[in-house]
């Protein structure tokens, strides 16, 4: 007989004696059932949540999930925007929020050791308080947490020069899927001492285990950060400046774009307004000490002036942080326009952004269903959005078309299905329709790693 | 009866039929035998040579040694210091060396498309001639191949900054073990659609299948390269200007040291000289535009001038070029001193290399053999060397007792065996060492993609 026959109940009965009563939820509260794809009506079920206080009780926790046959859903800030952290009925719940023992920061070898649990923008102030700098920077930053920025790989506006949280990885405890507790690399800054297995597991989306502490490689925190803002009146015109940035010499930390939509949506907060012709917006930063995070910031300013309407450039640590503030809260302003949206996360060879801008137009044109973008322009990543009343069924399901249809950009233009949200479910369907040698060989690695098949089950992969 | 039993002429027919007569060597010449671990007596055997035109041969090889049970061992330049493409008897070597199309470059996208075969410093050259840069910069990159690099996420001075190969890549063609053709990842700078199969190849050492094509995410070629390097009277005194370059808030391309013994096997050929009392050097570098590589060397300069004998500030390029030529011709230097070493490349983690620097003295001393150390300090890493009379029998086998012996460091630090250079074969039994549940991981993913057992068997991973 197995968990699942034997009910949500005794499920929790034996996890309590893992953990203790109070740690375990069931029945499990709806916030631990979904992510950010409730905007599209993603919603799950799971026999119970489990809150284990550190690494041997999260091991102890993997292991009896094994024995029972429960499949097992780790979980960290919720934020995902593909339902990687959604559970399917009767699996369970496994929430990372207690993995936050004390950090070990060594800043004069520029690293610090976090437990999995730690709330990103925590995690990026104790950084700065020790003189070091985490650059992953994903608009949920308040709420997100580590362990699930390694589990996506998260980006951020900051990975254009920074690169993802991958490049800031050295080391990872994890909880292998038949429960072994492990570390994979460690305090050394880099490593070829085995198969990338470290890499393997950032941006395995909880399929290959649960991470509980994180090891980065840090950097010098910076005097200041200066972003530009430039608004255009038109899109040609705005990817022309796009184009200089990139040609100018200067590796910007960010490269952002707004299409007319999303801008239309955020430009009533923006921190004292932007022209009414504004159809276009760009934001470049310059980052480091404030003599060169100056030249930079001169140089880009330089290359995005052409045919700007406005050029704004925040010189103050408040007005930056409240245009960096305004940026994170664009998604929640698409939002608000319709009160849902489906947000794709579609990659395309930065030299074809332009295309991909033009073809989800085309697509909400034959949807009927009003679209937008913005995203990183430098990495060629947009998040391809589909505004939509969530409440409204028939829309939905139209919407859902159209999101889907985005996926076919990627194929279109040589690109990929997700720069930084994952596949998680949302996107599985797209992702069945990559080359199935890639296909074939990742479900081996998968089954090598996972035999039952216990660690996150139906998500990242598309079934076999 | 497999190809093993019939012999190397026959094996060289059937090569011959896929690749042409004239692009199959059998007898193997004695350079496609052996690697920069030729320096410590390691010399493999082969059935055959095979150099296939393009990646469908590159297929056709691998499926039929499959079919046949024949090892591969794939080549690039054969400068690996690990011993990986030096081949076992029995086994066929596919070299790289025609995989070298003309590359695709977009310099609007910062990208470029380049062969597997094609030599490093002449991929950095095209990126140079298109206003791009690939920043790893082994110190082999006149003869090795972009190929091997990523197949051993090689690095260099300057991936302190920019990181190793595996930063660098946003595509591979590749063979997989079975023989299929296969693209992971492409022209997207970022994508999370799979399981990262692409860093999963990336430092496999040829154990998990044939990289035929690269793709590069580059930056913006850099105005100038800005060396800056000191020497101190002691040890101590360098570990404390490294130690002040890592606090000046900016962060070096490289930031490199030298130790007494190997400062002195290469003093004579620094030009313009350096002060007989120099017994530890550091390099630090900036690099990019030139007005903002100038405020970032003048920085290091003023963190590295402290208790310094002498700073030496290359202004114009030939005389930058100059500099990097020395320090890439260290390791020959040192070579030349007794007429072979054998290198470790040991890593700790930053804020231990003093340590690290004196354990190697300490084994030296205990093995009676003369020992020194040079590397990429900011990244922790010691290129810790047993200097040997490769003709000396006796010395040969006390060195590689010691030369083990220094792999204990990375253990007794908290590090890793291998930060560059890989495992091949002359590190197993160090890597034997690692954790057992590790070492099962890894097991579990080779034995998933390559079943048979022919992708360069015997080497990075330990025996089962």
């Amino acid at each position: 007989m197995t968990s699942r026959d034997r009910g949500a109940a005794a499920v929790a009965r034996d996890l309590a004696r893992i953990v203790g009563d109070v740690h375990v939820r069931e029945p499990v509260p709806a916030e631990l059932l979904q992510d950010a794809t409730e905007t599209r009506g993603v919603r799950g079920e799971a026999l119970a949540a489990v809150f284990p206080a550190d690494a041997e009780e999260t091991a102890a926790v993997v292991r009896w999930a094994g024995a029972q046959g429960v499949p097992v859903v780790p979980r960290g800030g919720g934020t995902g925007y593909s339902g990687g952290a959604v559970p399917d009925a009767g699996s369970i719940v496994l929430a990372t929020d207690r993995l936050t023992g004390p950090p070990t920061i060594v800043p004069e070898a520029w690293r610090g050791t976090f437990g999995a649990g730690t709330v990103t923008a925590d995690l990026q102030r104790r950084c700065l308080e020790a003189g070091l700098f985490f650059a992953p920077n994903p608009g949920s930053a308040e709420s997100c947490r580590i362990g699930g920025n390694v589990a996506t790989n998260a980006g951020g506006p900051r990975s254009f020069r920074h690169g993802s949280t991958r490049a800031w990885l050295s080391g990872l405890e994890v909880v292998l899927p038949g429960g072994e507790l492990v570390r994979l690399g460690g305090d050394a800054r880099k490593s070829v001492e085995t198969l990338d297995l470290l890499g393997l597991l950032c941006g395995s989306e909880g399929t290959l285990g649960v991470i509980t502490e994180v090891t980065l490689r840090l950097q010098p925190a910076p005097e200041v950060a200066l972003p530009v803002l430039a608004v255009y009146p038109d899109r040609d015109t705005g990817l022309a400046a796009i184009a200089a940035a990139m040609a100018c010499g200067v590796v910007p930390t960010a490269l952002e774009f707004l299409d007319g939509g999303a801008l239309r949506a955020a430009a009533q907060t923006f921190p004292g307004g932007l022209p009414e012709a504004a159809a276009f917006a760009v934001i470049a930063e310059a980052l480091g000490p404030a003599d060169i995070a100056a030249l930079e910031a001169a140089a880009l300013a330089e290359a995005l002036a052409d045919d700007a309407l406005k050029v704004v450039r925040p010189d103050t640590r408040a007005r930056v942080e409240a245009l960096w503030a305004w940026r994170d809260g664009v998604s929640l302003a698409v939002v608000a326009a319709r009160g849902g949206k489906l947000s794709e996360d579609v990659v395309v060879p930065a030299e074809r952004l332009g295309e991909a801008l033009a073809a989800v137009d085309r697509l909400g044109a034959e949807h009927g269903v009003p679209v937008t973008s913005w995203g990183h322009a430098g990495d060629g990543i947009l998040h391809a959005t589909v505004l939509v009343d969530r409440n409204d069924a028939a829309a939905l399901a139209g919407a859902r078309d159209a999101a889907h249809a985005m996926l076919g950009i990627a194929a279109d233009l040589g690109g990929a299905l997700s720069g930084e949200h994952g596949i998680g479910s949302v996107k599985l369907a797209g992702a069945a329709a990559l080359d199935p040698t890639v296909l074939a060989t990742q479900r081996a690695v998968k089954d090598a790693l996972d035999p039952r098949g216990t660690m996150n089950p139906g998500r990242k992969l598309p079934p076999a």
